[in-house]
């Protein structure tokens, strides 16, 4: 902070607005992230950003990316666009806001608005630009596995090579998987679970969610505390604990915990993530097969990180990894994509 | 009601408490079914339940069936019932309480308390018997299709022929299907939908239900006003319209209704109906095929009548086809479990 004061430079401010967490970072290391649940409290988000900046360090100006805008508290995108570059400028107290968009500009917000399909779900590209920088020769694949989603995204000579931008276009040609380690329901993943020597078919209703599974798989830490962390996330609202994650896996089936074990919690959980894996490789290979040249390098980031290792395993890619939680520091690599804009608006002279 | 009063018989309300829907009937032609989201405002039951008799003539006794102790309220199935009984209880104000077990008997609340996963879940097994009355003779089939789920109960010589009673083996054997016409959501029965000339892999997100495809598909009419009725359904909680409904299916592909027109919501949700019927149409021929002989009859009913008329012409079962809602009119046919069990209290003589 120190350094870039005494050049002069502008302290800018890096924000990702999701639907279920916010992030900031400023580029040089500092990062906060904060649940909350934007399609419960579209009301609350200007105070929500405010509470977020307050913890943060003084900014002079606001780099933002989004996936919020996709909540269903916003009938179309351009009306979430709209509503969360307003929330962020009433946070940002007359500071400059710039918007990144999904071609890699930044613009002003009136143009973020009058663009909201380019605007919307900008994050991934964020991203992807600043990953980029790390491998600037030959063929590399972004694999970012958040909480919700996961981005593969093709880079050639350190440059995001997408083949699709809006988040349907990205679905179709598999660079975005509406997946992920924390939020995604079991009954998105599997049709049945095994059970007592059968395969019982799950309830198609929002019981229980992959981080039960990584949970009782032990990648994901436990969290006994009510409304903290995790706990934030889950099905019922109950803590991200093995017990707690054994009864909402229990739901799925219609039973509960006196009717499944903690070794047949494992087993269903086992299955929910090779589902998940399975799906994951699927749409990895429809990627890899559009790069010019095999990818010498894959950057995993995200809470899957964990998950994006084992997949690199699957698909037997000799490539080198490159860890953005190892580069970065797990703090800020959860907030990567806040990082990376704060990162291009300062390589971009933004302020 | 005057006749049986004249006869001296005891007046026996009918209750059917659900994890969505509170629902009562007196087994005489009398029936009220209220919205109520028990998963998040377990607190509020008593009241809810209580204002559901208010609105009921006077009782003498209640028969209850359940099966809301499986809402994630609950950490268990004895939490739920415990606490679906304590509730109807002090709600009864001292009127007898009599509770349904899934193998057919009535029994008072200590019994059901202390043998819960006999009292959870049996308003299907009220139902069948019921129905069962309506055939007495050969072999028939229950094709009972609600809001979440469905079932599906054999029935011979009159009387429920079940291969499960507990919930995980109800769905194991296809009796239970955990998918229903208004809030299964969608990225539990498929994995992509058509959108220009492609197949679009869906945000496995609690974006859009069935609801909006039967809407859509006219199968079920529009309710345009917020917290009535379906509206209190819907995966945003805007109103169940059909321009509601495009918007939601257009989020399972991460898109607005701007990129996703009306036509392409219709080919979305004929391909999640479309998944649905293959779906049940699987479930069902496993239970036929657990008959002894073809059925002769089939029993429809539920919010998804219209749906389990499909289903038999798939089957190609040439049956005749009885219609709860025909039979009991739609308003009873909808809180068919708890005319059920009143009908059953008073042929058992309970009070």
């Amino acid at each position: 902070m120190q350094t870039t004061d005494i050049l002069g430079t502008m302290r800018i401010l890096g924000l990702d607005i999701g639907g279920a967490n916010l992030k900031a970072a400023d580029g040089l290391g500092f990062a906060v992230t904060r649940p909350f649940a934007l399609w419960k409290d579209p009301q609350g988000l200007t105070a929500a950003i405010g509470q977020l900046l307050a913890a943060c360090g003084p900014a002079d100006a606001i780099a933002l990316t989004m996936t919020g805008e996709l909540a269903d508290c916003y009938s179309t995108k351009a009306e979430g666009v709209a509503a969360i570059v307003a929330a962020v400028c009433a946070a940002a107290e007359g500071r400059p806001v710039w918007v990144y968009l999904v071609d890699g500009r930044f613009v002003a917000t009136q143009e973020a608005v009058a663009e909201p399909l380019l605007a919307a779900a900008s994050n991934w590209r964020a991203l992807a630009a600043f990953a980029g920088s790390l491998v600037p020769q030959g063929a590399a694949l972004l694999l970012d596995i958040g909480s919700t989603t996961t981005d593969l995204i093709p880079l050639e000579g350190g440059q995001p090579r997408p083949a699709g931008l809006t988040d349907p276009e990205r679905l179709a040609c598999g660079e975005l998987v509406y997946t992920g380690v924390v939020r995604t329901p079991v009954c998105g993943l599997v049709g049945s679970l095994p059970w007592r020597g059968r395969r019982v078919p799950v309830a198609q209703e929002w019981f229980a969610t992959t981080l039960d599974a990584y949970v009782l798989l032990g990648d994901v830490a436990e969290e006994p505390a009510v409304g903290v962390g995790l706990s934030c996330h889950t099905a019922d609202g109950r803590p991200a604990t093995i017990a707690c994650a054994q009864a909402r896996l229990a739901r799925t089936i219609c039973a509960d915990s006196s009717m499944f074990t903690l070794e047949e919690a494992h087993a269903g959980a086992r299955a929910v993530s090779a589902a998940q894996l399975a799906l994951l490789a699927r749409q990895a290979r429809l990627v890899l097969s559009r790069l010019a040249e095999p990818p010498g390098v894959v950057i995993v980031s995200g809470q899957g990180e964990f998950l994006a290792r084992r997949l690199i395993e699957r698909l037997r890619l000799g490539v080198q990894i490159v860890s953005l939680a190892d580069t970065l520091g797990t703090n800020v690599s959860e907030a990567a994509a806040a990082h990376a804009a704060a990162v291009l608006a300062r390589r971009q002279g933004l302020g």
